[in-house]
């Protein structure tokens, strides 16, 4: 499994050291740089050792760090907690690496650590974002986000766009998109996921009294998916499906028709412990829940939880327990 | 304190006895139909004597539950679980009732228990709800609901309307309008109540990346408010501000731009528990979290322990303990 170190000014790296140190990291082979991951293990006085490796064929694991060493940084471009043009544009290159590698199968997948948008963005002013980077890489023109805690997913019809945007694309075929992408991710655990999918409008609409997208929209995507033999149900008003879900365990996964739909009572429920998932990709890809986090990088207090919860969700997508 | 006993064909009434019969109802007085009551004691096999009283001074308590009897419907018109114009039309006027005296300070507030709105309707097409109702009666243009679970409460800029149409309410004006309410219903209890104010947007629309209410509308309100003395904060990300509310205990009140963003939380939190509170009003109001149930009502099976909650938080509103 891939881990990439994520921005070498913030969190990510030194989650990946501590992490490393406590012989946490199983099967896994980091892609980063390593004149970075050797000088920050000196500065936070970890005790680990560093192999910069070709490729990740090479990784041996016991005992220390594998680096599939891009040498794109030198320790002195170390900068902790400062945004910086050339970590930003590093970080970049360990992602496409990674994702390169997993989609030819050398690794089993990517475990993404974060990177900083506007410190990537200096190079690069074309980008958008982590997960358009590696849909674009493989060529998956339909994503989406899932928002786990083990128990329950979360996913998304969109995400980072405006609510007045995100009621416009709720949309029969794209709602129908997303409750496939999420009943195929789940069936890798689940012979046949219980799918809840949430109206857009209180009360998911009352009958048309409170809009109509629910009726007009979302309830014909349903349709089509039972027709098509997925287990989905709804549209349920939003502000009992999660109720149902945590409490009652009446659904696997709840497909949401906007942001904070599904990220506020995901991160009620497990702020530190919950994993993104990418799907729609044709390599396995999880990220930690958090970002680049610079006002307390490379200072030893960033909670590494995150990263073992999309380490361990990321072998379970790929059928392995990670240990080799 | 005044309870409604809300419609005679749903779990209002059956909620009421049964918590009258475990003595649990203190110093309250229920506003209903007494015929009903004593019908629906013997229905339920459930030890209590009705008393109908002329008014609320005349109600004595001990041992009995006093009833202000409304004598709107005889033990022939009950329809347990039936939707009936008859009932219908009588849940509406216990609730007109009991307002009338709490303005005229004859009770220290109103507890309502579920009136059914389809059936209300069918001797009052122009009936649009019981909070409406009751603001109505006592002349207040400008009311919220709050929802609390008694550590944390939410309160909306909209509820019940389209979330197209609750984008169109976010105004600084209004938002204004619902922190000065929240403000006002905490300081009951909290000396300077710490109001956390949600955007609409993702991530508050991270800059006008993704939409602009946050910083035109949402902003301004916070900052007004600021200036008046109220510590007010945000506009915060609606995806984490429930997680700093409830985990890290940052905020008293989160005031939320439309209905989900506030009861998806609280409903998970406190689905049972959770009070619904009407601020704007001159008079102490709550009401319990749920509907008539008529699929349920009159077998004995309702939750009673929202009823002891939207009791237990009027009084404490009324500055009183309940017991005499």
């Amino acid at each position: 499994m891939a881990i990439t170190m994520g921005d070498a000014s913030g969190v990510g790296p030194e989650i990946v050291l501590r992490r490393a140190a406590d012989g946490a990291l199983g099967d896994a082979v980091v892609y980063g740089d390593a004149a970075i991951l050797r000088r920050g293990a000196e500065m936070l006085d970890v005790d680990v050792e560093v192999h910069a490796v070709a490729g990740p064929e090479k990784a041996s694991h016991p005992g220390g760090l594998d680096v599939v060493d891009l040498a794109q940084l030198s320790e002195h471009d170390h900068r902790p907690g400062e945004l910086d043009a050339a970590s930003g544009a590093a970080a970049r290159r360990y992602v496409e690496r990674a994702t390169i590698d997993a989609l030819a199968g050398r690794v089993a997948g990517v475990v993404t650590m974060p990177m900083n948008k506007e410190a990537t963005q200096r190079s690069d002013p074309r980008f958008v974002g982590h997960t358009e980077l590696i849909a674009e890489l493989c060529g998956s023109p339909s994503v989406t986000m899932m928002l786990t805690n083990g128990d329950l997913a979360v996913t998304h019809v969109s995400t980072h766009c405006s609510l007045r945007e995100a009621i416009e694309r709720v949309r029969s075929d794209r709602v129908l998109a997303v409750i496939r992408l999420t009943d195929e991710a789940l069936r890798r655990f689940v012979e046949r996921p219980r799918i809840a999918v949430c109206g857009l409008n209180p009360h998911a609409g009352e009958h048309g009294a409170f809009g109509d997208e629910d009726a007009e929209h979302i309830a014909p995507a349903i349709e089509q998916a039972r027709d098509a033999g997925i287990d989905a149900t709804g549209p349920h008003p939003a502000d009992t499906v999660f109720f149902q879900a945590v409490h009652q365990r009446r659904h696997d996964a709840v497909v949401c028709m906007y942001h904070d739909q599904g990220h506020a009572p995901m991160k009620l429920l497990a702020f530190h412990t919950a994993v993104n998932v990418t799907l729609g990709l044709p390599i396995v890809r999880t990220s930690v829940d958090h970002g680049t986090a610079f006002d307390i990088a490379w200072t030893g207090r960033a909670s590494t939880a995150s990263l073992d919860h999309a380490l361990a969700y990321a072998w379970k997508l790929a059928g392995r327990d990670g240990v080799s």
